[in-house]
C-alpha cells in the first residue's frame, strides 16, 4: 500500500504511471481541497476531478482538464445573460459538480461523494480529499486580496504573489482515512505538483505535517521544477516571488525534514550533488511522462 | 397600473393577455415562491421563470414548461451518475439558476436578480417576489411530509394530501416594492392559478392579505376551475382533499373578504347567482385562453 500526496494534473500524470506498475487498489491519493470552490452554489472539487476523470480516462487531454466530448451549452447561456463565466464548467462537468453538491446538502462527506462517484467511473485507485473540513487557499498580491481560482483562473496566474494563506487549515483536521493511510503505506510520494498551492495546503491540514515528518524516510517527492521551470502552471514563478529557489534545489529545501528522497530530471542532473549534501537521496530520472516508457520507468523509480 | 397576484403558468398567460390590451411597463406581478427549491445548491424559482420565460417569449410550448430549443446534456449526465434527476433541469434553464444562485450567494435580493434577469430578456412587465424572504409550501400527505416539488414532480401531485403548510410565512415580510404595489394599483388581479398553492402562500406572507382585504373592492379573481376541474395541475383534487368545493363558488368561497369580483368560465354561468348571493360581483367570460381573440376578451374583463 502507498500514499501519494496529490495536487492535480502531476499528480493525476503520476498516479496514472504507478497504475502501470501495481494494482490500482494498493494506491491511495490524498488530495489537495484548498483549490475547491463555491461558484455558483456548487461545490467544486478540480484536484479531486482532474484525478478521478484521468484515472477513468475521461480526461479531455486537447483542453488539459475537465472532461471529454465536453459540450458549453450553460456556459454560452450563462454568458448570454450576463453571468460569471469564466471558470468554465461544461455540461457533463457540470453533473459531478450537481451531484456532488446534492450529496453534501444531504449529509454526505467529501470523501463519501468522492468514492460514490469513483465507483461510478470505475477508478480503483482510492481518492482521499485530505480533509473533510472547509480549507481555502488564498492570495495576497499586488491588486490585493484572491481567491485560489480568481488568481489561477481569472487572473490566470499573471500577477505578482506577496503571500500565500491557507484559510481554515489550523482549525481543519486530515479524515481518519488519511490519518491511516499515512501511518501504515510502505511508502508515501509526493507528486509533481506545485509545493506552494497543491502540497502545502495538504501539509497544512492538522498535523499531516508532523505524520509525515514521522515516515521521513518513506517519503519520496518528485521535483516538479525541471531546469529552472515548472512543466505546468506557475510553480517557478511563485517560488521566486516568495523567497524559494525555482530548482530542484528550492523543492529539496521545501520539503527538507519531510522527505527523504527527491526525484529530479535528468536535465538537473548537475544538482544532485547539492540536493545529498542537505541530507537528501537523489533519484535521476526522466520525471515528464511523456510516454508510457517514461511514465513506466518513473513510476519504477518512485517505488524502488 | 395593475397589480397580478401569480402562480406559475395560468398567471403567465393571463399577464401575456393583459399585455395585449396595454402598457407592459404599467402591470406588476407578485410572484409566489412558496414552490421554490434549492436543488443542488441551486435556487430554483418555478413560478418566477415560468412567467419570466412566458413573457420573453423562450418559454417551451411542446413542454409546457421550461424554455424552448432546451437540451439535456446535464441531465443525461447526472443520472448516469446516479445523482437526482426527477426535477428535469435543461442546459439553458440552468443557466438561470446558476447566475441567480451566484448572485444571491453575493448578496443580492431575488428581487433584484429577477430584474436584473427580466431586463436581460426584456420583459416589461415587473415581476417581484412577494418576499426576499424563504417561504416553503409543504404537504402532508398519505404517504407522509413532502416538500412541494416533491409533491408536484416527483410524486406528480398524485397522492391525497391532508394539510397544507407554508414554512416561514408567518415571519416573513412582504417586500417594499410589493407593498407600494398592493397599495397603489388601480387593479389587483387574481391570476386564474391555483388557489391553495399558488396564491394562499402569497397571501400568508406578513399582512399581504390585510392588505388585500383593504383593497376588495379593486380585487378581481379569475377562477382556475372550469366546469369543476382545473385546466392544469391538482386545482380541483385539492380543493376536494381539503374540504373546499372544486367549483367557482369554492373559489369564490376561498376569495371570500378578499375579492369584490369573480370571472368565471361561460361553462359556470349557471353558478353566477349563487356566488352573487356571497356578495361578490360575477363577470361570466371565456376564461380559457387558447386564442388571441379569448386572450384579449378575458383582459378586457379584468381590466373593466
Amino acid at each position: 500500500m502507498i500514499t501519494v500526496l496529490s495536487g492535480g494534473v502531476g499528480a493525476a500524470r503520476l498516479i496514472r504511471s504507478l497504475n502501470l506498475v501495481m494494482d490500482p487498489r494498493d494506491i491511495t491519493a490524498v488530495v489537495n481541497v484548498g483549490d475547491d470552490v463555491l461558484l455558483h452554489g456548487l461545490t467544486i472539487c478540480p484536484d479531486l476531478d482532474t484525478i478521478s476523470y484521468t484515472l477513468a480516462g475521461l480526461n479531455n487531454d486537447e483542453l488539459g482538464w475537465g472532461l471529454a466530448g465536453e459540450t458549453w451549452r450553460v456556459m454560452q447561456e450563462l454568458r448570454h445573460l450576463g453571468g460569471a463565466a469564466w471558470f468554465a464548467l461544461g455540461d457533463r462537468d457540470l453533473a459531478t459538480h450537481l451531484y456532488r453538491t446534492q450529496r453534501i446538502n444531504e449529509g454526505a462527506t467529501k470523501t463519501e461523494v468522492t468514492r460514490e462517484l469513483c465507483e461510478h467511473w470505475g477508478v480503483l485507485t482510492r481518492l482521499l480529499p485530505v480533509t473533510n473540513d472547509t480549507i481555502a487557499t488564498t492570495f495576497d498580491t499586488e491588486i490585493g486580496p484572491l481567491g485560489f481560482q480568481e488568481y489561477f483562473v481569472q487572473h490566470h496566474h499573471d500577477v505578482v504573489v506577496h503571500a500565500i494563506t491557507v484559510q481554515g487549515a489550523k482549525t481543519s483536521t486530515p479524515t481518519h482515512e488519511v490519518r491511516s493511510a499515512l501511518e501504515a503505506s510502505s511508502r508515501i510520494i509526493i507528486a509533481p505538483s506545485n509545493p506552494l498551492i497543491s502540497i502545502d495546503p495538504i501539509l497544512q491540514v492538522g498535523d499531516v505535517r508532523e505524520l509525515l515528518a514521522s515516515r521521513r524516510d518513506d517519503v519520496v517527492a518528485v521535483s516538479p521544477i525541471i531546469n529552472g521551470a515548472a512543466l505546468k502552471g506557475p510553480a517557478d514563478r511563485l517560488m521566486r516571488e516568495l523567497g524559494h529557489s525555482a530548482t530542484s534545489v528550492g523543492v529539496a529545501d521545501f520539503y527538507q525534514g519531510l522527505a527523504g528522497t527527491l526525484v529530479i530530471d535528468e536535465a538537473d542532473r548537475e544538482l544532485a550533488a547539492q540536493i545529498e549534501s542537505r541530507g537528501m537521496k537523489v533519484h535521476v530520472t526522466t520525471t515528464v511522462m511523456a510516454n508510457p516508457d517514461h511514465a513506466r520507468r518513473l513510476a519504477q523509480v518512485v517505488l524502488a
